[in-house]
């Protein structure tokens, strides 16, 4: 269980000192002050400034070494040199907790980074913990503690809710936070992390998930600097049933930290970080205003099982707008039963009762019909989320009285289903469908994204769990073809059957038992490109051709590489009639082993149709994974092949995953190119397999 | 010159008629009155009811007959089976032009739309053109002119500007209005078409390309009904600069669509819509938000030439979220001239001065710095947008003052560059800036995309024009291979060089005319399967091979299909080196011959990775594209090939396309499958050519 409970002091405090607390409002040290006077903070504030007696009306105390108690949070708005002098008497005072707005640390180069990483070690020495540097900040609008100097706060204050935001970028947690205020949007938590020199995004997002009265979490991050920290936490919101939004920026960065070996010219970190945070069940948003569209979906606490749309409403065209944004995000829009159809008909003649179900504008004259078609939606359709397409209609105040009638009995009897409205109108009228639980969207292709991520955060809830990785012992040295291979057929990868020969008559002996056709190679660690001297033969069908292939490299090896030291050949069985695929690990610097897989050819190259996942994980995870490539209709039997063997794949690759989380930091990639999957029942082969190994570790 | 007169009169009456005009002002026949006298309509009301003196204080005509005057518009509310007798009426009183709110018409079936048919008949008959049946109606907010019921009014009234509005759904167009309404945007005009029996979304928007005061047009459609009206009235507002963005529904019965021929079963009515809207310079869109959201932008007038955006932020993290943004649109976003981001750094230590460019929150501080910084972007960067996040710093009334200050000389001495704030706080505040030229946007994303949409409306002004297409005489029947190669030579589309031949020696003498290696091939109209029986021999390097191959053949197609009629064989150069592309012609029902381009293979197969275009184009624009096409890194030379002559391959469909536009209706498809491009100077040949005739036809 990680310890959270100094984040309690940072944003729950019960007393706050302000070091460098300042009379005028628009100053750092004085802004936090003033927002806590007209916010009505309910805990004591010490304004600390040698200069004054008072601040904004409160006493002053000369330092911190004069406070009359040990403050549970301490906000420290001096120059950086004067920090860790202030650390020293917080510690000496007995404060655990420090929000530093203080900048000119790591974020203005190599000094400040020492000066930062010393100061964490002094706080830590005196057992406390650090918000910052750099950070705007926190607010807890529950209890009106401003832990912040964000001028945000000069347009309004936010609405209390359910909602909490941990954002790395100060400025932009602001906005956030402002834009869920300007949409009255209930957020009462922002907590900005800053340079995380020791408090990190991935605690903030911990905390929430274990505090009450937090529903939803909104994140933004830029890195990701405690990659296992961050995990624990996802998996700490998942498991409270609390949804994770994230915007994960420096996507354009892509490309820029390309690794070296060949799959991991595929990848990526921001490809890496989305697979992972997937995996993790967050909800991966690029705009901030789609994650206050999915926390205010979420806010309302509803995870419908189905993941289904019924639509109704009061224009065709509407209703097509929104079925073609269905068909494209992926949201499925089953047809109503052809009973209630019949049903809806008779009710409404030359309307379509199909879905969407048009109840066209004579639901203007006549609310009990909106209710008649709604009812069946839910009811017969059996929809997990219905969506009303009312527009100007609902924001009439004079027919929302009747639309309100309407739908409350509805809302009360199918409290797991989504219902939401796209409606226009005065806020105050919109307002009182949602008081009653019915979400409402001005648009309506927002509305349909919104409530596809939240049908599909229930769905997430099925990922499956991890399997435990193996302890793997590695060789000393980067191992050749024949010795990786082996390796990793012990380790359950399937590779050709293949065996090595050191003669003509072990060839022979070699591909009788392996069955022929055969491929033979040369084996030397000396001769790199095979094929290009001759040294490779394909397509050996008898024991002559063994022969005659056995003496032709020999003499090719003999002829362009007579300095090479030759170990034999490797016979191997040739295989044919499969689809090309490859496999491959690549280890990301934040997240460990990851496994790549793809098709060959233009799949990878050209087009960059690759899954990843974070190792190691089971074969159901690895088989969503190689379906999930846009080639993968090619592995069910597209163009006239027979479906391959996508269970031995998926095997396979579970197995390379669990290999790879066992075979610890020394491990640097693995490409298997090809692996041939075989026709439905016959296995899938790597055809050859090069293991790289970082040879300085341990 | 298309003759749009009437739409005067519908749009911009001096006198209107309401027949079956009505007291209650909620109903049909009501509303339009009380619209316009609440909105001040200058014109002339004439209420008809023969139950009636007076309606809503006007008074009121017993019938049609009793007119003062002819009006310049009727509006008819009365029941289905009343219309006709309604506009003989009007015919007699010499109006020329109805608006039919009436419905019971096509939408309700066979019926109706025979109904609908005479009645189109008796209007022109009588001179009348009519809108509708079954429409909203349309306003003109510039008059106050209100034909329309539609009760979006309740909730207030359209603010005017130089947005207009065509939209075939009553509803939607309805919503679209609402919307732009409810975020204060101007729009002066909505046209609704309902049931296009005469006037159709394509007259709406041909007549607002040619109405001063209308800048930008937002149109909703589903069907296509007029295609040439539609293209031509698309075409005039590309010629008067006003962009048409556009939302077509209906895309997910994408597939119900497809034809036989296989080309055809990849496109479908949408995609093929897709490419026409493209090819006219209309902007597509999904959502209505993002509807009004670019006709925001556009409303500004302002089309930068340089397709690129330069950001200044407030916020780090903004400035990468709004770079991962502009990347994956498509956004261009150049770094800064080195001086400039010398010159800014020394003007602020530790921001970033390349692109975003950061003024961090010190441009609160000191707003000079914003001015320093958006400056140096318009005039260092060039870019053709500059969008500055400021969040709710902009929204402060107290520090608006000083950036309104800042930028007003700016946005004077740029007057062709975009600039656009995010913003948040109090409406009023943010208005300010809108006052000033600067477009304001809450989510930078939104602002991003609307900014892109707006820069390539300005790069599309450069689409080629269209070549005018040759008559082309089809033969009678459907010609066979041979023949249609032939055909397809004779139009300038490069065939693989091939001779026909009627024995051994003719075949030798082609033989050696092309140039070994050949392949040779039965020539039967009853042999269809031609490889299956033998009857195709690849890879004849010599006068030996051609006789042997020729004799084989023969015995072939003797054991194989002794009764089949041979003509001989076809000798053709064995082509190699190449890259397998296929072209294709396919009849789209409402815009005729659509030429379509791709690679083979599983690019077509499972990617439907083809590029779409109607007949005909030039050169250019096959070049277009072909560099469209996923695949295209294929042609360009990836995967270690040479290079592939794409200016042979785009000379050959530009060719395809002029051939097919001339050909007429009856010309059903054409399949060239496959197309080698050889590398680049050696050109491109169709290898096979199919040609489908509809017979029937003339």
């Amino acid at each position: 269980m990680t310890d959270l409970s100094h984040i309690d002091g940072l944003v729950a405090p019960r007393s706050v000192a302000m070091i460098g607390a300042s009379e005028d409002v628009t100053r750092i040290g004085g802004r936090p002050i003033a927002a806590m006077l007209k916010a009505g903070y309910a805990g004591r504030i010490y304004p600390v400034n040698p200069k004054r007696d008072t601040v904004q009306g409160l006493k002053c105390y000369a330092s911190v070494d004069d406070l009359p108690e040990a403050p549970d949070a301490a906000l420290i708005a001096v120059a950086a040199r004067m920090v860790p002098d202030t650390i020293e008497a917080l510690g000496r005072k007995g404060c655990k907790a420090a929000t530093l707005f203080s900048a000119g640390f790591a974020e203005v180069g190599e000094e400040g980074l020492a000066a930062q990483t010393e100061l964490v070690a002094l706080a830590h020495e005196h057992g406390i913990r650090l918000l910052g540097p750099n950070t705007l900040g926190v607010y807890n609008v529950d209890i009106g503690y401003y832990g912040t100097f964000s001028s945000s706060l000069d347009t309004g204050y936010p609405k209390p809710g359910n909602i909490g935001i941990a954002s790395q970028s100060g400025a932009f947690g602001a906005h956030l936070g402002a834009l869920a205020r300007d949409r009255a949007l209930g957020v009462s938590m922002l907590i900005t992390t800053g340079n995380e020199a020791d408090i990190t995004v991935a605690d903030a997002i911990h905390w929430m998930a274990e505090r009450d009265g937090i529903d939803v979490i909104c994140t933004y991050m830029e890195a990701v600097n405690d990659p296992a920290a961050l995990l624990a936490a996802l998996d700490a919101a998942r498991a409270a049933g609390k949804p994770v939004i994230a915007l994960k920026a420096g996507r354009s960065a892509v490309g820029a930290q390309a690794a070296a070996s060949h799959t991991a010219s595929l990848t990526g970190d921001a490809v890496v970080a989305d697979a992972v945070f997937r995996d993790h069940g967050v909800i991966l948003v690029r705009d901030p205003e789609a994650m206050m569209d999915i926390a205010y979906a979420a806010s309302k606490k509803i995870y419908p099982a189905a993941h289904s749309l019924g639509v109704i409403t009061v224009s065709g065209g509407a209703g097509i707008v929104i079925s073609d944004e269905a068909e494209r995000i992926g949201l499925p829009m089953p047809a109503m039963p052809q009973a209630a159809q019949a049903r809806l008909k008779a009710l409404l003649p030359y309307a379509s009762p199909v879905n969407p179900l048009d109840c066209t504008a004579q639901a203007l004259n006549d609310p009990s019909l909106l209710e008649s078609f709604t009812r069946a939606a839910l009811e017969d359709g059996g929809y997990g989320a219905v969506l009303c397409f009312l527009t100007y209609v609902a924001g009439s105040p004079a027919v929302s009285d009747a639309i309100l009638a309407a739908m409350k009995p509805l809302r009360a009897e199918y409290p797991d289903r989504i219902i939401a409205f796209c409606a226009l109108g005065a806020p105050e009228v919109l307002e009182r469908y949602d008081d009653e639980g019915i979400l409402v969207f001005n648009d309506p292709c927002r509305a349909a994204r919104a409530i596809h991520a939240i049908c599909e955060t229930r769905a997430g809830e099925r990922a499956t769990k991890l399997t435990a990785a193996n302890s793997v012992t590695l060789p000393e040295h980067a191992p050749d073809e024949a010795e990786a291979k082996s390796i990793l057929s012990e380790a359950g990868v399937a590779c050709a059957p293949e065996s090595r020969a050191e003669n003509a008559d072990e060839a022979v002996t070699a591909a009788e038992v392996l069955g022929y056709p055969v491929v033979m190679k040369i084996l030397s660690p000396d001769i790199i490109h095979k094929s290009d001297i001759g040294a490779v033969k394909l397509n050996l069908r008898s024991e002559d051709d063994v022969r005659t292939a056995y003496d032709a490299i020999m003499q090719a090896a003999d002829t362009h590489a007579p300095d090479a030291a030759i170990s034999g050949v490797l016979v191997a069985k040739q295989l044919s009639g499969g689809v090309e695929c490859l496999m491959g690990i690549n280890r990301d610097p934040t997240f460990g082993p990851v496994a790549v897989f793809g098709l060959g050819g233009i799949f990878v190259e050209i087009l960059d149709d690759v899954a990843l996942r974070i190792c190691p994980f089971d074969a159901a995870t690895a088989r969503d994974m190689i379906l999930s490539i846009r080639g993968a209709p090619i592995l069910n039997g597209a163009r006239g092949q027979e479906p391959a063997d996508i269970d031995a794949l998926a095997q396979m690759l579970s197995q390379l995953s669990v290999f790879a989380a066992g075979a610890g930091e020394r491990l640097l990639s693995i490409d298997l190119n090809p692996v041939l999957a075989m026709p439905q029942g016959q296995g899938a082969y790597a055809l050859d397999a090069v293991i790289e190994l970082n040879e300085g570790a341990q």
